[in-house]
């Protein structure tokens, strides 16, 4: 057994990790927009990348060092260095290559970016904001707010954990999401520090079971990003490890940055789960459940509090599941509107599911009523600040 | 050979179709909103409909008459009796026995509704509206307009085709669309009658053969409805016929359909042709258009008229088709943005680019440069009329 316990300090929570975030002229109004994370000693190192064909050119330069140890990722804002080609790589071998002259402690560095696509990256800014790096500063509040785009809020999360012979590790992290957030692999950017002594490929393992029903259970628009990054860094300095406590607590540590950037999904005002269960198999519950997560229909419905349950059914029979209407049960929250052919939509009925509806968090759910399978997706509502963010997001 | 030109007169420009619509109280304001489609002789039938698996009651009574040959159809607006069981069955029993005991001239005839799920259809209305209908009517534009829902202008064409040896037949045809149009089955009602002496069972191999690069290429929010149809209706009146002439007409006819629907989206303000070539395979080209045609990046940037071409290439990319940065070429009309690894979005491409992005109607062509594979699909902007819309449908 274990205890798990919330602590402050983000990506800093764990011991020997730093972290702060500087303005370097790439966001306007002087914002943090250039980021760092370091550890005083070399970390093992598990990752997930975005699966778009079209690599940004940090992925694609983390790629090509093959296994390895790093102690530094520097990360920028505004710029994703994406459609870059070989000159992208060039500039990030070029800005890591001056950030290793200034710090020699760094080995192995490696850079993360998010930002528009298709411009080269700013490096002569890069280069010039590395004077203002302190590697011994531990503020992972100010790296959350560097590594934001269009995010509202800054999102960061750590835990102790403490085993049953009285020692202790730490994990913390921090994301950026906000737009193109999908289930083929949530598009964002969440960097994972713990000072737990795990080896890599468990790490790695680890963090490959926990993706499916975390980051990639979560959807705000259904697009995949070039730069979808996931990087955690171990340094073993507790010496503390259990891999049943390290899996919760990476688990609990995905699913709050998951929900927390559907929350701040661009223009979103509601945080909806979506529950399937009683499906062929997990798969087929997955399948509906994302479907109801990214259908435009439903977002509209929900950013216009309509419980239009007639939306949830056609949008589970439009994914291709086994289903049918005889035996498929709809309630939001408590509130049953349609259970096994039975319409329940009375004026009491919609009265209640409207009201579920007008909360900034709530539950609907869908049993098919055929087997066991069942998933959980996490979605949210599209309004007009998603149109209006995106239609100018260049500007 | 033969010549094509287009007719007026839509659904009642073939030889002995008559058609009207008229107003029994389901739209405000006295709208019309219940159609008729009417021969004075039995029609062979083709037909096409939606894959969701919440098939609606109208589809389900339809398919079960297995073969037949009809001369009515009755098709109401503001209720796709859907999710309503055998008792949607039953009620489209009563509605169209009501019909029969008044027009003994119909057989096997057949029902089309659009409109709300979930709610029972509204039966005593129409069947006392089946006392405004006269058989002998021929306004295909009166019935055009009384399937519309939040479609803001009706759509009907129609072409006489004259052959070589002098005989000619006519086809024609009316549609709704608006919302809910996606690839999978275009989201939609549409209802084809022509003179042409053609059988069934050539009538549906044409129809199959010409919906995948019409209706199934065109997309307005990647949803798939419960009530997708598509009715052809052949009299044979005319007495003439060729395979090549009637799929080009029929192709012509549908594809005008089809992109008068997306023209006509929820909130769209642009028609957007997506041509993908030199993909992998005709296959690859087709996901990676209708990704582009789906997207909810693309479709906010064009609405903001921003030619972010990164979005096109990364949209592409998480498409999963084969490609590649080295190899991919995107232009906007004649405005190539990107070619081959090489940016070509200086100061003044992107103003021509922008220019044609404030054209209502323009060409986004992305070149993999792989093989030999392409594809076109039709899409539209979201705008903040699509929110509002959708937030709002049920009230």
């Amino acid at each position: 057994m274990y205890k798990m316990e919330r602590v402050d300090g983000g990506v800093c929570a764990a011991k020997g990790f730093y972290a702060n975030g500087v303005s370097i002229g790439l966001k306007p109004n002087n914002g943090k927009d250039m980021a760092f994370v370091h550890s005083d000693t070399l970390c093992s190192v598990a990752s997930l990348f975005t699966t778009n064909k079209m690599t940004a050119a940090p992925i694609r330069h983390f790629r090509a060092k093959g296994e390895f140890q790093t102690n530094f990722v520097l990360i920028n804002a505004k710029n994703a260095n994406a459609m870059t080609g070989s000159a992208g790589i060039a500039d990030i071998d070029e800005v890591l290559e001056a950030a290793s002259q200034k710090f020699p402690q760094i080995a192995n560095p490696v850079m993360s970016s998010t930002g528009v696509i298709g411009v080269r990256l700013p490096k002569a800014k890069l280069i010039a904001g590395l004077e203002l790096l302190d590697l011994g500063v531990r503020d992972g509040d100010a790296a959350s707010r560097a590594i934001m785009t269009t995010d509202t809020f800054p999102k960061t999360i750590a835990y102790e954990v403490t085993l049953n012979d009285g020692s202790s590790f730490r994990i913390g992290a921090m994301a950026k999401g906000a737009g193109m957030i999908n289930p083929a692999m949530a598009t964002m950017l969440c960097f994972i520090t713990t000072d737990a002594a795990v080896d890599a490929p468990t790490m790695q393992l680890i963090l490959d079971e926990t993706v499916a029903t975390t980051f990639n259970a979560a959807s705000v628009d259904g697009d995949t990003s070039t730069n979808d990054t996931v990087l955690l860094l171990a340094n073993g300095k507790s010496g503390a490890f259990d891999h049943a406590a390290f899996k919760e607590a990476l688990h609990g540590i995905m699913l709050h940055l998951a929900k927390q950037m559907v929350k701040d999904g661009e223009g979103a005002t509601k945080l909806v789960t979506y529950r399937v269960t009683g499906a062929e198999n997990n798969r087929e519950a997955e399948i509906a459940a994302k479907a109801l997560a990214d259908s435009l229909l439903m977002k509209t419905a929900l950013f216009g509090e309509d419980p239009n349950w007639g939306r949830v059914a056609s949008t589970i029979g439009a994914s291709g599941v086994l289903c049918s209407e005889e035996y498929l049960t709809i309630s939001f929250d408590d509130v049953c509107v349609y259970r096994k052919g039975e319409i329940l939509f009375d004026v009491e009925a919609e009265a209640l599911a409207a009201a579920v509806m007008q909360l900034p968090e709530f539950t609907i759910h869908c049993d098919l009523g055929l087997q066991e399978g069942s998933f959980t997706a996490y979605g949210c509502d599209l309004g007009h600040e998603y149109v209006k963010i995106n239609a100018d997001y260049r500007t």
